[in-house]
């Protein structure tokens, strides 16, 4: 690589860090930010800053937010009654996408898991039942991931939000909606007869 | 996309501009750069920034460099007698890349292509001739793309060259190195032919 100057060397290691970009995708990249306008560089130079300096967690549902309460924390348009319980953020954004949840979430930060020393201290549990106690919902939905960690983990909320008398529930198990039955693994079958609904 | 706070819905955007990156992987990406550590953002930020400031042309060959002159120029193992002209910095690295030239760069900077109003004074033609008045040059390689700008490009170059009396090569056209003869197309086969080599 005798023929790449050291800075540009530099930057085709530092993008090659990013998931799913090789060494070439990496070098295009470069290639792209070195030929492309100044603006540009110093835009994205910029916004790589402002992302680590700018976002912090919702002090309410630990979403991720630009500000002391999040889009959808701060959004009049929500409906207060509903809560929707996710791992992190990702699964928040995946739900969001769907476009039929309209209620607000909270974020646990994770899921138990105590080999790895991750008990309910350490996830936003305590700050759930806070919310519970406060704000005026009436169903916890338990999205948690349908592993085993997450199952886990959405068990004991269960067992923690019992004496608040809500209404609890999860998300629907099942067949993937254009998917193939032939390729549907045994459990979800199973679950998708066992949660089978009415025609 | 009310979900994701503003300065990751930026990071999102600037990076989806960048090639091969779609939606998709960008905001893999930005999640990425917000999980990281912070030194990993911050380097990203700085190698992107010095990128667009230290990098300029090598005032001898005007390839890529980070001084005066670049890696190339500057290597004394390189053969001074031995002179490829390329087109621009990704040919040379291309080139560089086969391992089998240990001679110094001529980047044009383009080729000619009178319809966009790119004349032989555009590129750095004076400054080739220039070199080859001062320099101990013996052969030139007219390593343009075998295209037809490419080629013209060439023959211009051949033309102008002449006064010299200096070895002037291409590089020979034929079929890939692995390839297969059934998908070569007809005008590089019937090069292949014209220029077969004794087996």
């Amino acid at each position: 690589m005798e023929a790449y100057p050291k800075p540009i060397v530099r930057l085709i290691d530092l993008l090659g860090k990013l998931p799913g970009v090789g060494r070439k995708s990496a070098t295009r990249m470069a290639f792209h930010i070195l030929y492309e306008s100044d603006q540009y560089g110093e835009s994205l130079a910029e916004a790589i800053v402002a992302v680590k300096s700018d976002i912090r967690l919702c002090t309410r549902c630990f979403n991720l937010s630009d500000g002391e309460l999040c889009a959808i924390c701060r959004s009049p348009k929500r409906d207060p009654h509903l809560l929707c319980v996710v791992e992190d953020t990702k699964d928040l954004i995946a739900v969001e996408q769907t476009g039929a949840f309209s209620g607000l979430y909270h974020v646990l930060q994770g899921h138990l898991d105590p080999l790895q020393g991750i008990g309910p201290e350490k996830l936003k549990i305590e700050e759930l039942l806070e919310r519970l106690r406060h704000e005026p919902i009436r169903e916890v939905i338990l999205a948690t991931n349908p592993d085993a960690a997450g199952t886990a983990t959405a068990l004991y909320l269960q067992k923690r939000l019992q004496p608040f008398h809500l209404k609890i529930t999860r998300l629907a198990q099942g067949v993937p909606v254009g998917g193939d039955i032939e390729y549907v693994d045994t459990q979800t079958l199973r679950a998708s007869l066992k949660q089978r609904t009415e025609f």
